[in-house]
């Protein structure tokens, strides 16, 4: 049994905590919360601390917190065993500044209080000073996923904003679609089938042959024609990102 | 059994084939193709011409061709019997300059020559200048999908607008994600879950709610950590789309 110590009280050790409860080799020893907010979702049986100082020992500690309260509150970490790790995508592995082992284990996807999630499919970025300790981090990151990766912090700090784009970015976009749909009394669920086809596409066809649409057949026409309806920053990005794919496959087609 | 005859041999039209052809009470008893192309993927029992003037006397003119050809094209039929219709999102009802009845079907979907779509989930946007043709014309649109709308002509041209967003545009973010893993030996793969996820999950939680990461946050110190590693027209999407998600919440604040 892997003894663990959460700290932390928001979406993400929510969500950790639900998917260690549901493995028989992690035992989540206590939880840390210094305004022991969100209690009510936690679970009751685990013991739960404001005070620092009275931190069990544990195997490892997760610290799912806001990314600038990490160094801080990991100065606080005066012992010397077990492993620490932060569940940051953007914050680099010495950002902990505790004297125990450091490590990284970060979940892949975007969470909300009230929205279950099948951590199973979620991958998990992986990263530690020492080899030993990146098997046993591993070895957790195998009983509540089946994707695991090495990534060190660089590549991680890439990766992040690589998920903006992904992620948050093209919700934006989901966003400017839905308002225009509300403007003009459309239901915004016609545009779902869509949606979910070009993002599931995307496993089958790299996003780079996906691309559709007026600007990837540079239709000049309907590209100008949408531009004039459109205003404010709606207007911007929507020539910037036309801009974006006319660039791309023209020097597509210059290399080829 | 309503008799239709298909104009065009693209994406679009070899789809609508094969879901006419799925159905019992739709029967293509013509293709017209100029060129001939893409024969090869057309069923070989339906007779196909390149010849307008040999078209068939059929219920419904199905027109699935590139948007700048329709006007042209649809001069070209004199008959005045029989419901001529297009399939473009951009274009309107009066693009049709034929003497029959006109109207449009607009199937709400990127199609990929080589990639299978069950027509069934594909929703329909559908416009006729007269009622009796609407009742028809979504009689054919409920054999072939469970998603049937009436949208004009102005509404169908800004829910064409919504799509470039929803859809070109979320595929575009997906590549520059993937641009900056290719960049830095990042498998694209590790973002695949990300990406399903968001998309799936517009369907319980609209968009506006659904929106997370650093410009959500105003996380300034990781948006500007981001921007100084971007670079090119990366760097100004990254900086525009940011500034657009700041504002959407910056006004519900003020609002609410």
């Amino acid at each position: 049994m892997i003894n663990v110590v959460l700290i932390g009280s928001g979406n993400v050790a929510l969500h950790l905590c639900k998917a260690f409860e549901k493995t028989t080799k992690i035992n989540i020893i206590q939880r840390f919360s210094r305004r022991l907010s969100n209690n009510a979702y936690f679970p009751v049986h685990i013991p739960v601390t404001n005070d620092i100082s009275t931190l069990k020992k544990a195997d490892v500690y997760f610290i799912a917190i806001s990314d600038q309260a990490i160094a801080k509150l990991s100065k606080q970490l005066t012992f010397k065993s077990g492993l620490v790790v932060h569940t940051s995508g953007s914050m680099p592995l010495h950002t902990l500044e505790c004297n125990a082992n450091k490590g990284v284990f970060y979940p892949l996807q975007t969470f909300s209080l009230h929205k279950e999630i099948d951590f199973k499919n979620i991958p998990l970025a992986l990263e530690t000073e020492h080899k030993a300790d990146y098997k046993l981090l591993e070895h957790i990151a195998k009983q509540i996923s089946n994707y695991t990766y090495a990534v060190n912090s660089e590549q991680r700090n890439k990766l992040h904003i690589a998920a903006v784009f992904a992620n948050n970015f093209s919700n934006h976009m989901y966003y400017l679609a839905s308002k225009i749909c509300k403007d003009h009394h459309i239901d915004f669920e016609i545009l779902h089938p869509l949606i979910i086809e070009s993002a599931n596409k995307i496993s089958q066809i790299p996003p780079f042959e996906a691309q559709t649409g007026p600007a990837k057949r540079k239709d000049t026409l309907v590209i100008e024609n949408h531009i004039e309806q459109l205003e404010g920053i709606s207007k911007e990005i929507y020539t910037l990102v036309t801009q974006s794919i006319l660039n791309t496959y023209q020097s597509e087609e210059e290399n080829g």
